[in-house]
């Protein structure tokens, strides 16, 4: 190992690339040549921001239950798709995102995973969710949980179709290699509790004295009626002000521990009054809007949309923008935020360019 | 939305395919032809068991430094690249491994990024790492960090060549979008405290009063000298049974907190005392072992390799295997077990097929 | 210190004495004459059972009314004093107890003190608690808090006189010489909070995005509904077995931690269906329970006593007990449970002295 | 209920006597009378500021050896009463403290109980603490455990007596009305475990992989030498600023949490350097303090005394007070800190009256 200076002068590319193949065939590579694509001075994915209009998603899920059945399917979603990592069934760089669609009469059976799913239910009123035991009705604007490993299926005893938006870690998981997953040889699991036990349990300030954390770390609620939601955001809108970026927000909680709903992922909601004029805001956490009520302008460095009742979007990690009221507005939103605060990696940026890191 | 088990039936390979076609232009795709690729019954990822002899390795690290400075490297380091992950520098799904060498006299100059980073020292004696302006002196076997957003530099004034294996969270943060990285003007950051300041605030079983969790949430332990590990090491050997599948293992702490010294690494050391005969073992976190003392025989389900000291090797997710002693040895290991347990994700397995999950 | 054995044995009683009388002059005293009253084989104070009859005790606080106005008592209360503790103003060995009344047009005026309180609303209908600038109003079964150090005041505007039970940790606070308090100029607080604003913030599952933990560990939920506490209880009834000891048990939470809704007191609120027939109990927590449906039997080891609405009772650390209702009965109760718990001292034993402690 | 103002104030003195006596007779008291009391504007105890010379007591101790053998006494300790607080075998209103000798060949037996004890080691070299079946060898200035409810005997294998200062939270758990304890049949308890293997397993930075909070939330390591304390004192001192109310402070930590050593007791030690001219300070929580090294100068509102090597001294709640050195000085101290933190009562107030709260 002398004189490396002079050496490493006298070593051309193409010395390099020599060393490079050799090295290569026994599972070795240089870093200094990648380096700076690995650890990049500000995230630098192929997360695109992405609108997708309700009206023109709708017609396609008609047309799917025509294509497919739940049975067949197992679950009938159509994937969102971000735009920069087609083919990944990805919308950010850790999480899934779809459209469910199940007509009156379907069930979609029972199965288990150690990947965490959210509802948020956008159409239809009846049909339900069943989770470890326990059935949920489902409205539209409710906020729905099927934690890890928890056994699941979802039927629709309505007289009408029932679509609500679907988000999981799947991208999370995936990378952890940590997938497990079971079938149910039921269409339906065997529900042992009457329905909306978990509510009175663990929903109005109290817990059953032997209540013990589970393995899984979610919250023992597994639903978060619009109707309540509704009624916290305009009761902060008639009490204060508002947050200069986000209007009046609120994040949906594990009533045990304060944590989010679930481990992987974070889910909101947020009203924007009308005439409300944000600042500028980014954050490292990739995250989904659906619109609840209202239409709203997102606005980004370099292009804008109107998102209007039932749309999704999605803001990639680190990307500015605001989201302008052009009335009165309801949005709901996930993001693996409680994932990056877990290991101290989130970070944000209010007011814009101009504003602290 | 009439009739579509009716429908469906009639719908043939090619109208879906049409169908997936024409809403893949509108950044949709169908769930159900990807649904068991996405969600698998247990981890199968492309990262397969592999090992690295450190006698192979270790003249290409020689020859690295005749054919790139240190300066010029930033960190002249030889990525481990999993075989079944190649061109993705990773060594596991979510980790990054390599080797980096510092002759004498180099400096791999001050930078800081999102990504937390460990070290476990292979070869030589007194170079340094200062991470936030604390210098730490570096020997062979001696576990160093450098948690996320710190400052921190490495040198070699010894007169000897500096070997080290280096752990990072790479694929992590990527997936989460979430990399920050700043570097500095200066070659050696300033240093603010005298040597050992760390390990004599917090390893002695004491904090100063003032201390306050930090946003990265990692110890403030720096090192974890070799000769303490050691020591511990075989007291629990003389005290007291060996875990079946693990010999005598221990977990590197954040002593303020008790759990991981960083949030998104678990780091641990293990002796095998001579003629341990393990029970197989496997878990959800894809493991990188380093051999610090003594001869290993890896068994997997297909293949079988003896790492010898200072050889590399890793275990993917889920692989069923054993850890043989030739003699008595001791093994260190880093994972993402933290984040799999924070998440509600890991598992293991302990005894074989006819384990328990 | 020779022969100290020999020595010690030549110790007269006198002898020991006059040492006693000269160390005692410099503030000094021999631990082994006092040994086995200080550390006892089980808890061994002077608390005793007791039981205060509503209908004893409802004239006495009209009478109250007439004797000193709420202005001059700043509250006017009737403390519950234990018998085995007279002159302590203590109903457990840690916890005081009283009766509040309030009469239409009266107020408390607004005071803050490191001492926590409870109040459960006996009578009543529509008086108003404020704390920290919100109003809350009352009516009979709701559960309300003034955590520590919060701002709080009364006032009764409604037509009745207003009666409930407060519970402080008063004896607590003083043990650890920890009182501090503060009185207003002004009657009544200013209000910055519409009525319910906490229950909509905090009481739906979700929180507002910038909430932090209070310095006072206390839950932001200062109301407790008691609609909303006998519906879960209904629900329990209806949904599963009942606790061999206590039948359906619920305790009142901090949603933002899991934890009790103040540190240093748990509250609990228990359905006893028609014909439960407990198991006896005990537990290291000296409880005051209070009446709010039905009619219980409490038996003691050596005495019973039938509880009736609004009447208040206690039962002290270890004391076994079963709580027999002659028809389905609602009781509130507290105790400083979180704080043995906090401090790992809590212990219980079901099923009486052939239960496992 | 009408008219109560015109009715109250008519009542007399004499009238309201009359009604307390009628209303005691069924436990009831008036709050009105002694809210003032209970509820202080700051802490107001009995609590006096006291000195323990050890010149002074030391001599005691000898005599008491010749007046009880370690056999008879269980415990052969001399109590330091608090003067204020005469008969109660306190030194602050929450702590109990003593000074316990054993002479070579003597042994006190082992119990356990609910109260947790600490040992400060003043005299002697050798004699040893076994807790929960390891043996620790207690030399001057280690601070040593016995966590609530673990076996713990003491006896002096060396050739010279041993003396130490005891801290027990003896009031505290008997206000909580939680005392349990069990005396063993054994002089010495088994031991299970080599000596110092506690230390070796949790005091390196390390930790078993099976470890699991206990019950009692105490701290796994059992003893802190004064070796290790003293060079992390002299470390903070080479390295940085003093605080100017307490000189160079550290906490013992349990490694497994961060938090103190038992949850009932906190302890610290502190280096004052020659000349150091601390600012005005005072807290909550009553503290009792030694003296390792040095002379100190204690400055009380009304009174000053000088604290040499192996004395103690106790500050109450709430009581200014200045530690001025004479030289370089190191202190250990004791409080019901943990306690206080835990119930979010804990305050401190530095630089005097001037100093914010």
């Amino acid at each position: 190992m002398d004189n490396p200076d002079k050496a490493a002068q006298a070593a051309t590319r193409a010395e390099r690339e020599a060393f490079y193949a050799r090295i290569g065939a026994d599972n070795l590579a240089p870093l200094w040549e990648q380096l700076h694509n690995l650890v990049t001075p500000t995230p630098r994915s192929d997360c695109q921001p992405a609108h997708w209009s309700y009206q023109k998603v709708r017609p396609y899920l008609t047309e799917a239950t025509g294509l497919i059945t739940a049975e067949e399917a197992e679950r009938r979603v159509l994937i969102l798709e971000n735009p920069g990592l087609r083919g990944k069934a990805a919308i950010t760089t850790s999480l899934y995102a779809g459209l469910q669609a199940i007509l009156p009469g379907e069930v979609a059976r029972a199965h288990r995973h150690s990947q965490s799913a959210l509802r948020l239910i956008l159409e239809g009123d009846g049909a339900y969710t069943s989770v470890n035991g326990e059935k949920t009705i489902m409205r539209r604007g409710d906020f729905v949980t099927t934690p890890s490993w928890t056994w699941h299926d979802h039927g629709n005893d309505s007289d009408a179709p029932m679509i609500w938006l679907d988000g999981l870690d799947v991208q999370l998981v995936g990378m952890l290699d940590a997938s497990f997953a079971q079938s149910s040889q039921a269409d339906r699991q065997e529900l042992l509790r009457p329905v909306g036990d978990s509510q009175m349990r663990y929903g109005n300030g109290l817990a059953p004295m032997d209540w013990q954390p589970p393995a899984n770390k979610a919250s023992p609620l597994f639903s978060y009626p619009y109707e309540r939601t509704r009624a916290s955001l305009h009761a902060m809108q008639s009490a204060g002000e508002a947050d200069p970026c986000h209007g009046y927000k609120l994040r949906y909680i594990d009533p045990l521990t304060g944590g989010p709903p679930m481990p992987t992922m974070g889910a909101y909601a947020q009203l924007l009054p009308a005439g409300f004029d944000p600042l500028p805001y980014r954050c490292s956490s990739g995250t989904v809007f659906a619109v609840l009520e209202g239409r709203v302008l997102v606005e980004l460095a370099d292009r804008r949309f109107l998102a209007e009742p039932n749309d999704v979007f999605v803001i990639p990690s680190w990307a500015e923008h605001r989201l302008v009221p052009q009335e009165k507005s309801v949005l709901f939103s996930f993001s693996d935020r409680p994932v990056q605060e877990a290991l101290g990696l989130w970070r944000e940026q209010r007011g814009g360019a101009s504003g602290s890191l």
